[in-house]
């Protein structure tokens, strides 16, 4: 048996290569086999994270291997999908049984928190680099899609932004710090927390959605553009942590919450007599914004008026 | 709108792209969504190909397009799985148009001789790489698993063996040839056609199954240990054409025939009475042993006498 087949058996033995769920055959033939139940879809999406280009390397392990499932788990959320499992495409240019053990116990960690299972991939030779597919189910019809926005309808995020992109300078490096704000922002960098219960709770009340990874007015043009509408942004609306507020200031802060992708929030948009009752449940959602005849995205401070964004460093952003 | 992005859109206008079948929603939101008819269970598997591990660099991207694609789809043939479509990570190293288009091609080629979409993925920078992940479809209970050969079915192969092995000398550019036979066996390395159609009929009949990756002995030792068997391959009766013979000679043909997995030829067991039935509706299917009490794999010659597969250079296996 070759080390890359016995990496193969170590992932098959990894905790969240257990089968059940919906994973009627898992690790071990040719394919892996998914029942989905009657009267719903299967939801599928890949990522690929490419090491200098995707993440800084070396890094973490551990950390990697939770990221690494966030993010494309992530896309399930913005479906309103329910997790079944992922596969994981693995290329490292060496065997490191320890980096290995970590890079596991990280996605085993990240699987648990999203109840998703590995149910099969291949490990392969050559500069690192990983492929995750993943795999969801979500009743016929009900699958939230980026093309139902209305005008009238407000737009929504289901929680802080900038984050993540606040602590980008210290995960490159660029930048040193030990307090407590820094590390509140690395844990969103490094383990994201897809939002599958609200993406569920979603489902037949929002019209259109998305999770945020190419940044907040990058992703709200995605729906702008699949919809045939203008989404108004107001910055003032923003919601920004504590701890990105002190860490970055006022400013940049904001920079981070309209273009930094990497907290993998929800957007959506939802009519406004649905946001009452979704805040009424509990759900730590914020209105930043609506939706309006016309096309593209529009950025306005607090008084309504337009903000070039072009002045602000977004310049690939028209308004 | 950045290089990668256009690129995404290029794929999305391929003619694999398009809609239809059991692809409900394809390209262009955060997931795939995909229809399973009620009574029938999704079949999933994964695969990576690395420039210079599993193909030279650079080849050309037409043939290495079919050849990724085929690649994947051959196991959902040893699954007898219906295909449905599949997923394209793909990482470059730059953006070449000339090289994407021709690798487009390559790709709607085999789609199309496949009945395969194109759903989603992923493109980014790095290395040249591709992961791609294919999806079919097939009738609850009906899926050929690795584990059900049972002592006294017959061992069978879906047709000639080692023909891709036999090309690769030519491909890794170690040996120069123009000759007929040799532009036979470099189809079969480039394109090799999954056998849907004969892993379909196999349903209901095969007590287990795969497609030939690793090689004949290597697979048949997966079936052996899933289905806790033996497996007694006659090597007089492993089916070799008669371009790998001209070419590379009898004894070079054989060895190919039984190490080279090259082909993405099915191996399968068979009940005895189920064989001749096979054959007479046209089915080009061979029987090349038999399955008996014991373990692992055992090679023999006409005689029945044991050959010893060590001396003959593949040492990682024990008959």
């Amino acid at each position: 048996m070759g080390e890359f087949e016995l990496i193969r058996h170590y992932f098959a033995a990894a905790a969240c290569a257990r089968a059940g769920g919906d994973v009627a055959l898992g690790i071990g033939d040719d394919c892996a086999l998914l029942t989905v139940p009657v009267g719903e879809q299967l939801t599928v999406s890949t990522d690929t994270l490419v090491a200098g280009v995707h993440f800084s390397d070396p890094c973490d392990p551990y950390l990697l291997g939770q990221r690494a499932l966030a993010v494309s788990t992530s896309d399930l959320a913005g479906m309103g999908a329910t997790p079944i499992g992922f596969t994981l495409a693995l290329t490292i240019p060496s065997v490191d049984p320890d980096w290995l053990s970590e890079f596991a116990r990280g996605l085993d960690t990240m699987a648990a928190g999203c109840d998703m299972r590995l149910i099969g991939g291949d490990t392969t030779r050559g500069p690192l680099s990983m492929t995750l597919t993943v795999f969801g189910r979500v009743p016929v019809g009900q699958a939230l899609l980026r093309s139902g926005a209305q005008p009238g309808d407000l737009l929504c995020v289901g929680g802080a932004l900038g984050d993540a992109a606040g602590a980008l300078p210290i995960v490159l490096g660029e930048q040193q710090a030990n307090t407590v704000e820094a590390a509140a922002l690395l844990r969103r960098y490094w383990s994201p927390q897809p939002q599958l219960a609200l993406g569920q709770a979603l489902r037949g009340k929002a019209t259109a959605a998305l999770d945020i990874s190419d940044g907040l007015l990058a992703d709200c043009s995605h729906i702008a553009t699949s919809s045939s509408v203008l989404l108004v942004v107001d910055q003032a609306k923003v919601p920004l942590s504590d701890s990105l507020l002190q860490f970055a200031g006022a400013e940049q802060a904001l920079r981070c919450g309209l273009a930094g992708g990497d907290d993998y929030v929800l957007a959506f948009t939802l009519p406004a007599d649905a946001f009452p009752l979704m805040q009424a449940e509990g759900w730590p959602i914020h209105a930043i914004g609506h939706v309006a005849l016309g096309e593209g995205v529009r950025l306005v401070d607090a008084e309504g008026n337009l903000v070039s964004v072009s002045h602000r460093g977004y310049n690939h952003f028209t308004s």
